[in-house]
């Protein structure tokens, strides 16, 4: 697999930026646990939900490893053993903070709402004050880092096995949005907004 | 969220069918590490792929986690805090056992393979015995696993925030394999086998 870490930070904001779904290591009791959270970032921290997190975490000061993968194809290979994925994969350490400051809560969960549904939050009702206090957020610091980034083609292509005159290439793997399916208890006559409407065939990731 | 804990062994399966990457939780000199791996099981366990994994855990008979994650889409609510996502998650909990015997190898490397690229087994150059001892493959029992299926509409249809007028539903996110890419350095006049080529256009989960 041709896997390159990288160590620009545009590398590290492009697949979080691509990615919807983090997965958020913790160890509880001395057990590892993964729980797939949604996320939202800014330049300094990435802000995970996820009442299972929370509840493990909140004021544990607990290191934790948040991984975001985003899967761009296969690499099928003339051998087995040279099969692979290309893929874009951020994982980032560090100790996360519970989010308890009401404009900080409102800063994060503004930042998730936005990464996901760009145009909701100014379109949807914005939490009340008893919404905010109900709601648990992390901050993790993006200081440390890393990123792999597989982008290739079969490694296999100017070998021996290039003589067994077999198809290779990629095989690619792309994550669209959908057409929007109005809430049953929508009364007629409300459309999805623009913002919502425009997203669908446009790629996910 | 309308989240549901499923203890279906089905359930657990059709996770398995439907993702692609797993993350795998360990625990390293104390910290957590979560790690993007391919996979392929069957009805007894799951057969992870990956150098990294391998290398904190061959031998070491460490509990890891490994998280597979579908996202099928976003519930957009009227209000901010109604807000979620549907997918489908299955936690896989154990202790790995590295897979050292050759049957137990090429039966795992199978399942990966065909997994991923169903029929590539049969199409490309199988594992030599050199190649197969450089393999590093772990394989985690499924008895201990946990499936969670998120699949519902916003919850604030029936509430007050029905008045505010907007629009609510869900907004599906879809894999859908692309059209294979072939090496450059394959020569020209070789097609992409019906296994490869039909996928195209078909969901990846």
């Amino acid at each position: 697999m041709k896997e390159n870490g990288r160590s620009d930070p545009a590398d590290l904001f492009a697949v979080l930026a691509a990615g919807l779904v983090a997965h958020l290591g913790v160890v509880v009791d001395g057990h590892p646990m993964v729980v797939p959270t949604v996320y939202g970032y800014d330049t300094e921290r990435i802000f995970l939900h996820g009442s299972v997190a929370s509840r493990s975490l909140t004021g544990a000061g607990q290191e934790v490893c948040v991984t975001v993968t985003v899967l761009d194809g296969l690499i099928l290979a003339r051998s087995v053993f040279e099969h692979g994925v290309n893929y874009r994969s951020a994982m980032i350490y560090g100790i996360p903070r519970p989010v308890t400051d009401p404009d900080e809560l409102l800063h994060g969960l503004r930042l998730l709402t936005e990464h996901a549904a760009p145009g909701q939050w100014d379109y949807a009702r914005r939490p009340s004050r008893k919404e905010l206090a109900a709601t648990r957020l992390l901050a993790l610091p993006l200081a440390e880092a890393s990123v792999k980034i597989s982008d290739g083609d079969p490694s296999d292509g100017d070998g021996p096995d290039a003589a067994l005159g077999l198809w290779a290439g990629r095989l690619p793997v792309v994550s669209t949005w959908g057409s929007p399916a109005p809430d049953p208890l929508l009364p007629p006559g409300i459309e999805a907004p623009p913002h919502i409407a425009r997203r669908t065939g446009e790629r996910a990731n």
